[in-house]
C-alpha cells in the first residue's frame, strides 16, 4: 500500500486542508509544474497514442484507500502526459493558441484559494467589484465608448467561453423581440452572420429555440476577404421582411476562426439597425489586439452595437476559460436572466445600484477570475501587453515571408494578425482535390512527427494549412524550424507522388 | 515605480512565462495562500463593506508600465481581502459550502498549467479519456447502474454548474419531443418540479425557448417533507394533456436548496415514462452523500430516469467549477449539441467510438478538470471521502440537538444532511410576522459580527434560519461557538424588545 500519508483517517479525523501538508505539497507541485515548463520541448506536441490508450490501462474503479502522492506524480509522468497534445507547446500552431502567463497562473491560483461564490454583490463584495473595475480597464485598453462601460450606463462581464456570450446576448434579443411581436411567435424570429462564423454561434441559436431555418449564415468570397457584405445583408434581411419574418439578431465577426476574416462593423451595424436588430461583435481572437493603435481601427462603428466579446485566455495571457462580454444595456441582460429566489436574498441586493452578475450569466455559481486579469494588468502593464501581440504578429508575418519565398507554397488568404493561411501547391496545373490530398497529405507527415501541430481548413472550396503564431513560449526559432520541417514533408512528399 | 521586474520589456522581448521567475514567484504564492488558511478565521466571515467600497479605492485605468508583485499582493491584503466573504472560513454556514481540498488543489494547478483545450478527442487524448475515466469511477461509488457508465452504455462529462447540466437535458428533451411533434409547436411543451426546485431551472427553461406559462412547480408542504408527491404530479400531467400540451421534462431534487428535501425518484419517474418524459434528478448538494450506503437509498429508482447530476465542488472537495452529468442515452445529447466545423475535423472524430466532449456541452473549450476529481480520489480513497460526508452530518446532528435543547428555539423541518433549518420561537404566540421579523433581526446580528455567516428562507410561509455544516475547515468547536453567539443574540435582542 506504501507509505502512511497524513491524509490517512486517524480516529476518524480526516483534515484534507492541512496548511502545513498545503505547503509542502503545493511547493512540490510548483517545481514540478516549472520543470514542465522548462521540458515542454522535450514532448511531442501533438500526442502520438492510439484511441482507448488510457482507458485501456487505468483501474476501473476509484481506490478505497489513499495512494502515495509520490505515485500519482509518477503516473501523471507516465501515463497522463503521454497522451496530452500540448497547448503550452512553442512547436503548438494550431486552432488558435491559448495564452498564459506566470502573473495568470498566479491570479488562478488566488482565484482558486479563495473559492469565492460571487453570485451576488454581498457573496463577496471584492469579487463583483474587481470584475466592474477590469471590466473596464479593458473596455478602456479597447478605446470603447463609456456607453460600455460601469462608468457610463454600460457594463461587461467574465464568461467562461464565447458561446456563452452569444447565448445570453441572443436570449436578450430573442425576449426583447418576443414581448413586442407576441410569445407564440419564435418561429418567425431570424438570426444572421457571415458564412465564416464560427460553428457555436448556430449552435447557441438553436439552444435559445431559433428554428434552424431562420439562421441566415450568408455565404462571403475569397475576393471580398471572406467579409460579410452590408449589400447582401441587408437583401437577406430585406427579402425576410417581405415574408413577414423578424429580423432579430447580427453576429458579426472580428477574426474568424478559420481566416481570421473581418466584418466591417459601421455599415453593417446600419442595416441592422434599421430593422431594430441587436448587433453582437464576436472578435474572440482579435479584439485583443485592439489595445493596439495600429489595430483599434477594426472597432470603428462599436458604438453602434449591442454587445461585444472577445477572449482573454485566446491572446491576453490570462489561461482557460475567459471570456469578456461588454454590453450597452444591461437591464436586457438582466431582465432576460435574473431570478430572485428568497434563499439569495439581501439588503444590497435589493438596491437599485447593485450589479449581481448571476443575472448576467447562464448558471448562478461564478469563481472569482478578475483576480487573473488584475494580475496581468498590474504584472505587465498595457505597454507589455501591446509589445506581446506586436510580436507574434511579426513572427506570423515572418511565417508569411517564409511561405512566400518558398516556390511551391503560396499564402492563400492575406495575413491580417497572428494567423498564415497557406497551401503546399507545386505546380499551375493542380486542381482543387489534387491540392487537397496533397495538403492533407503533408499535414499529417508535419503532424505526426511531433515536432509542429498545425490544422487546416477549407474556404471559398480550398483546403488551406492553418500556422497560428501565439504560443506564449513560442519564438523566432520555433518558427523557423517549423518552416524547415514543412519544406522538408513537401520534399518527401513530391518523391513519393 | 519601484524596481524593475524581469518582465519589464528589454530590447522588445517580454517573457511572460520564463520558468525561473515562474518558480520563484509561484513558491511565494503558495506560502501566500497557505498562511491565508492558517490565519482564515482572523477575518470577518461576512465582509462589512460598504457597496461601493473597492471601485472608489482603486484607479480608473490598468497601468500602463509593470508593478512591483510586492506592491500588488499588499494591495490584494489591503484591498481586496477585506471586501471578501471567506468561503473558505470554517464560520461559514451559509448557503451549501463549497468543499476544497490539498488534493483539490493541486489537480487545479495541474488544470491550469496544462490549459489543454479539450473539445474534442484529438486536441488532448488524456483530457478525453481521463474524464471518462473519473465519471465511470464516481458513477460506481453511487452504485449508479452500468446504463450510466462508459463501461456500460452511457457515460458522463463535467461541466461548469447544475444550470449547464440542466439546460443541456432540457435541449436533449425538447428537441426529441419537436421531432415528434413538429417544431412548430414549442409552445405546447411542458415542465414539471416541485415549487422548491432551484431558480435556476425555471431560468433554464426560459433560456431554452419553453414559455414560462408551461412551467408547472407543483406546491409542496411542511408536512410532506417539501417532497413532490406522485399523485400531485399526475394529476397536473393529466391535466395538461386532456388540454392538448405535451410533458417533455421532469426535474426531482435530491436535496433542495431551502431544506434539503428529497423527491421520491421511483414512483415519479414511473409517473413521468407514462407520458414519454425526460427524467432529470437534481442532486447538485446530497448526491455527493450517496457515496456512502447509508445514504444510497436515496437513488433508489435511478435506472428509470435519464439523467442525473451533482456538483462536487459542493460536498466532494473539489473547489469550484465542477458539476458532473450522467445520462443513459450519450446520443440524445450528442444529436442535439454536436458541430462539425471543417476546422476542427480530424480521422479519430470520424470514428463512431469516440468522445468528443464538445458535443456533450453548451461551448466548445473546456479545460482539464478531471485532474482535480483525479488526485481526490487517488490521494484520499474512497474511504475518506465517506468519513468526510459522515463528518460534517455529525456535526450538524450536534447542532440540531443543540438547537432542540434550547427552550427558545425550534427545528423547523427535519435535518436530513448537513443543513439544520431552525428558528427563534420565544412564546406560543409568535405570528408569522412577528416571528420573521425577530429571526431576520437575530441573523442581521449574527452576521454583522463577522464570526458566523448563517442565511436565511422562507417555507411554507415561514422564515427560516439555515445552519449549513460544511466548509471544509469546520471542525466541532466551530459548531458549538455558532449556538453560543447565536444564543447571546437570541438574549439581547429579547431584552431589546
Amino acid at each position: 500500500m506504501g507509505r502512511i500519508e497524513s491524509d490517512q483517517p486517524q480516529n476518524s479525523h480526516f483534515n484534507p486542508l492541512n496548511p502545513e501538508e498545503f505547503r509542502k505539497r503545493a511547493h512540490e507541485m510548483v517545481d514540478f509544474i516549472a520543470d514542465y515548463f522548462q521540458n515542454i520541448e522535450s514532448y511531442p506536441v501533438l500526442s502520438q497514442v492510439q484511441l482507448g490508450y488510457l482507458r485501456a490501462i487505468l483501474p476501473e474503479n476509484a481506490p478505497e484507500r489513499p495512494e502515495p502522492f509520490e505515485t500519482i506524480l509518477k503516473d501523471l509522468q507516465n501515463q497522463i502526459i503521454p497522451g496530452m497534445t500540448h497547448w503550452l507547446s512553442p512547436n503548438f500552431f494550431a486552432f488558435f493558441p491559448s495564452t498564459v502567463s506566470r502573473a495568470g497562473f498566479l491570479g488562478e491560483m488566488l482565484c482558486t484559494c479563495f473559492n469565492t461564490v460571487g453570485f451576488n454583490w454581498l457573496a463577496s463584495p471584492a469579487a463583483t467589484e474587481l470584475e466592474m473595475t477590469v471590466m473596464d480597464w479593458l473596455a478602456d485598453m479597447l478605446k470603447l465608448p463609456e456607453s460600455f462601460m460601469f462608468q457610463g450606463s454600460g457594463g461587461g462581464v467574465i464568461h467562461n467561453t464565447t458561446s456563452e456570450a452569444v447565448i445570453v446576448t441572443l436570449i436578450a434579443a430573442r425576449d426583447k423581440a418576443l414581448d413586442l411581436i407576441g410569445s407564440d411567435d419564435v418561429n418567425k424570429l431570424v438570426v444572421y452572420a457571415s458564412d465564416q462564423t464560427h460553428s457555436t454561434f448556430a449552435k447557441a441559436c438553436k439552444i435559445v429555440g431559433i428554428p434552424p431555418t431562420n439562421i441566415r449564415l450568408i455565404p462571403t468570397t475569397l475576393a471580398g476577404g471572406f467579409s460579410l457584405s452590408p449589400s447582401e445583408l441587408r437583401m437577406a434581411v430585406e427579402t425576410d421582411v417581405a415574408s413577414g419574418l423578424v429580423p432579430v439578431y447580427l453576429c458579426l465577426n472580428l477574426g474568424t476562426t478559420s481566416t481570421t476574416a473581418i466584418d466591417p462593423i459601421e455599415p453593417l451595424a446600419c442595416v441592422a439597425k434599421e430593422h431594430g436588430m441587436w448587433v453582437h461583435v464576436d472578435a474572440a481572437y482579435a479584439g485583443s489586439a485592439c489595445i493596439c493603435p495600429e489595430f483599434r481601427h477594426h472597432l470603428n462603428g462599436i458604438e453602434l452595437v449591442d454587445s461585444l466579446s472577445l477572449s482573454p485566455h485566446k491572446w491576453l495571457l490570462t489561461f482557460l476559460d475567459c471570456c469578456c462580454l461588454w454590453v450597452q444595456n444591461p437591464n436586457s441582460l438582466v431582465k432576460a436572466l435574473s431570478t430572485n429566489p428568497e434563499y439569495l436574498r439581501n439588503k444590497q441586493s435589493e438596491s437599485d445600484s447593485v450589479v449581481d452578475f448571476k443575472d448576467w450569466q447562464l448558471g448562478t455559481g461564478r469563481r472569482f477570475k478578475s483576480l487573473r486579469l488584475w494580475l496581468i494588468f498590474r504584472s505587465y502593464g498595457v505597454v507589455n501587453l501591446q509589445t506581446h501581440i506586436r510580436s507574434d504578429v511579426r513572427m506570423a508575418k515572418m511565417f508569411e515571408g517564409l511561405v512566400r519565398s518558398g516556390p511551391r507554397f503560396e499564402i492563400v488568404v492575406p495575413r491580417e494578425f497572428g494567423l498564415v493561411c497557406f497551401r503546399f501547391y507545386p505546380g499551375e496545373n493542380c486542381g482543387f482535390e489534387y491540392s487537397k490530398m496533397l495538403n492533407r497529405k503533408l499535414l499529417d507527415w508535419v503532424n505526426s512527427t511531433g515536432r509542429v501541430y498545425m490544422t487546416h481548413t477549407k474556404v471559398g472550396g480550398v483546403y488551406v494549412l492553418r500556422f497560428a503564431v501565439g504560443a506564449t513560449l513560442t519564438d523566432d526559432r520555433h518558427v523557423a524550424a517549423a518552416w524547415e520541417l514543412i519544406k522538408e514533408g513537401a520534399d518527401a512528399l513530391l518523391k513519393t507522388i
